[in-house]
């Protein structure tokens, strides 16, 4: 029996595909990589039909690709080794929301959207934000963070504990309910970020947060990219507890008034938002407002008016689909390399200086409470002169990252794009990265070529 | 040529010892259980003379045990497999200081208050506080917390990286300088809480913070276990960030009394404290304090003098020495769960329970507001009633915890004593682990017995 056969009847027929269309949607992400197909998608229902898919797949050697909505950046959900992508589109369900232990249980495929409408009803919010409106099970595989990581932490730090099915199709939990626990290996930890290289997530228990008394946001400009950096390190060095501190460069903001039909300034800014308590806030927002005033900032606004604040982090959200609507027939490339905080300024000064070097454009943007910032070039993948150009761009700014003792990517994971810089970035520890991967999945079937280099991937536009 | 010639040559004579006085002192922890001594101890100076002890090590097959300062819970440091302790007492520096990337960079046997010394002429502050004056090595091999984790989380969320020698003498660095990163697998979060079983840690870099604006301590009392623990769950679905959160029986404060000369009165009392800026703090305390009076608290007492926060938390951190004083002869049994905040005043009534049930007497306190409590019971490891007693009560709040979602410790982690709940705790998940610590221990020289359950250990008082 082949193994199409076999999924068939361990799923169901209509849940088994090799549609042309089907195929085509599970080829791509919402990044430059080149495109490749699966030679099947699968659509299960839950955690026993996975483990069914991933025996059948042992089986049979063929690789497998978990899929959420395929909003990654760096090609992570893309089957060049081809084989099953498994889309988990169909488990989709809040499975129970406990109020009084701030804890969430989701299966994969719900989006964060969706679980906040879910947690809006009790009084809670989930903190992770990374723009995409993407599934839980592909934010947790990637450890997503975003705006407001810088006060709530990443990915991992929400995840209590996953359902996983592994590559022999064995499930296991990975944590417990409980805050905190020092109980055996952290495997938490281990597989959030593992990319779908190490098994499928069926299950997630979320930590999630009330909503705080208060909200402020804030809107900064400046005359320069350093000011508006220092002014960061400023406030965060006196303390201040921010919610969100987000960089945004002249010419991006361009592209959000273009596409939002905002008028904000078209200057160095950065978006702000406090959460707390009303008296707090209110001497926090005096406090930062004094030190971005130090620090150059020419006009600050701050919005307490729900409305208002939206359409500020709407503006600041929609800046990938804006450059996206500017350069139709380009792909995006948004680079992210993640550095000490003392030395951003550095970093976005020799990315700026390696944009002139290469003759390339791009709006250098960032969540620059955490050192996190991203080039966000739209490239013509079909011209190579200019493929070599962002990458050789995308390699001096990860290679200085590495020199500050950065990392080559702060948030959206390596895929096939970074799977090459693993080595110079972890040295020794690459090799125990690689001892694990083999324990856990032999016969190299979860998610092949993802984040180890291997000449197989080389060929593949990275 | 011995190992303990090789030793010898390796680091230097004096560094290599096998004299009776020091192998006592290395053949303990804190806890009630059973001494072993290791047949060498050796002081290393540097990630490379531990390489070597480890390759010795390796040729020799002979057991090898990390040792920071031996305040370990449950046995983690004792060698009952024989062999060398690494005692890293003469690594005890502080290297660097990064305060505007509010980093420190430390040798493993630098101990906690150490580190807040140095620390405090930057303005900056060490959160974890696991009570004992432990070695941050020992802090993060155990992934200890205590009272300010509710705020500032474990230690495993203070750990940006970890110089590793591995069990093959490999030298590897576990993370990097920067905020966050989704680079890779997360071996940080791996090798903090791994109990020395994976490797040892020879330097580590850890987040730090800034000292808060201002603080608040407080003691409110109680007539009943079940309101204080109300009052702890209504404060933090109230959304009042606590700095601390901490609860004490009333046999624990009259032990505290006849220690520090206090004169708190005897019933069930909560200590606690808050961060912050001074009008968001007094909001705060005001609101805590209507929390705190609803869920029947008959006083309450907030304290801003230094000193008088001080003797506070010098009061609940001498409560373990304060039972030992009392107890004259006998060992101390620190049970360590953790549970859902939800579930948490079921399981200090379970405990309550149990130990009437066994006939025994313990004073119950904790971490409530992670939901971790301990039952501190003075024992007398001679008596083989009294200790199979207190083993009894030890699985029934462990299996009670499990039942509802727990961990079976929370912070003190598993070493000898919680070894046996692995298998119970984890399910499929254990063999995950046992596979992970074969592949980066293949000989099982690290700290062997340990975490994982092996006959071996069984015979050992767990």
């Amino acid at each position: 029996m082949s193994y199409l056969e076999e999924l068939k009847q361990a799923l169901a027929a209509d849940r088994v595909t090799t549609n042309s269309a089907v195929l085509d949607q599970h080829s791509r992400d919402e990044s430059y990589h080149t495109p490749a197909r699966p030679d099947a998608v699968v659509f299960p229902l839950s955690s026993e039909e996975v483990s069914r898919v991933m025996k059948i797949a042992g089986k049979h050697e063929i690789p497998i690709v978990p899929f959420g909505l395929g909003t990654s950046l760096e090609g992570h959900v893309i089957p060049y080794a081809g084989g099953i992508t498994m889309d988990f589109s169909l488990m989709d369900k809040v499975l129970e929301i406990k109020p009084e232990d701030f804890l969430v249980r989701v299966e994969p495929g719900v989006t964060r959207s969706k679980l906040n409408q879910e947690l809006k009803k009790h009084g809670l919010f989930f903190s992770v934000d990374p723009g995409a409106d993407a599934t839980l099970g592909g934010m947790a595989a990637t450890n997503a963070s975003g705006t407001t990581s810088v006060r709530y932490g990443v990915m991992r730090d929400q995840v209590r504990d996953l359902e996983v099915v592994l590559a022999n199709g064995e499930i296991i939990h990975t944590g417990n309910l409980a805050v905190k626990s020092s109980s055996g290996y952290n495997l938490n930890g281990l597989f959030v970020g593992s990319e779908g290289t190490l098994g499928a997530f069926t299950e997630l228990t979320l930590q999630v947060y009330g909503i705080p008394e208060m909200t402020i946001a804030g809107r900064a400009d400046f005359s320069s990219i350093d000011e508006a950096v220092s002014a960061v390190v400023a406030i965060q060095s006196a303390g201040i507890q921010v919610a969100r501190i987000e960089l945004v460069d002249a010419a991006s903001i361009a592209q959000v008034n273009a596409y939002s039909h905002t008028s904000y300034p078209e200057v160095p800014t950065l978006f702000l938002e406090f959460h707390g308590n009303e008296a707090g806030l209110m001497q926090d927002v005096d406090f930062a407002r004094d030190i971005l005033s130090d620090n150059g900032c020419s006009n600050f606004k701050f919005e307490k008016d729900s409305l208002a604040r939206a359409q500020l982090w709407d503006a600041r959200h929609n800046l990938a689909y804006a450059a996206m609507r500017a350069n139709p027939g380009k792909k995006m490339m948004v680079t992210d390399v993640c550095l000490p905080i003392s030395q951003l300024a550095g970093g976005i000064h020799a990315a700026q200086e390696a944009l002139r070097a290469e003759g390339l454009e791009g709006g250098i943007l960032g969540h620059v409470g955490d050192g996190n910032y991203h080039a966000l070039l739209m490239i013509d993948v079909e011209n190579p002169e200019e493929m070599a150009k962002a990458e050789a761009f995308n390699r001096a700014i990860v290679e200085y990252a590495l020199s500050k003792g950065g990392s080559c990517t702060g948030e959206h994971g390596v895929g096939i794009g970074k799977a090459k810089y693993q080595q110079l970035e972890h040295g020794n520890a690459y090799s125990v990265m690689q001892a694990l991967k083999k324990t856990l999945d032999p016969q190299n079937l979860l998610n092949p070529g993802k984040l180890f280099y291997e000449t197989g991937n080389s060929a593949a536009m990275q």
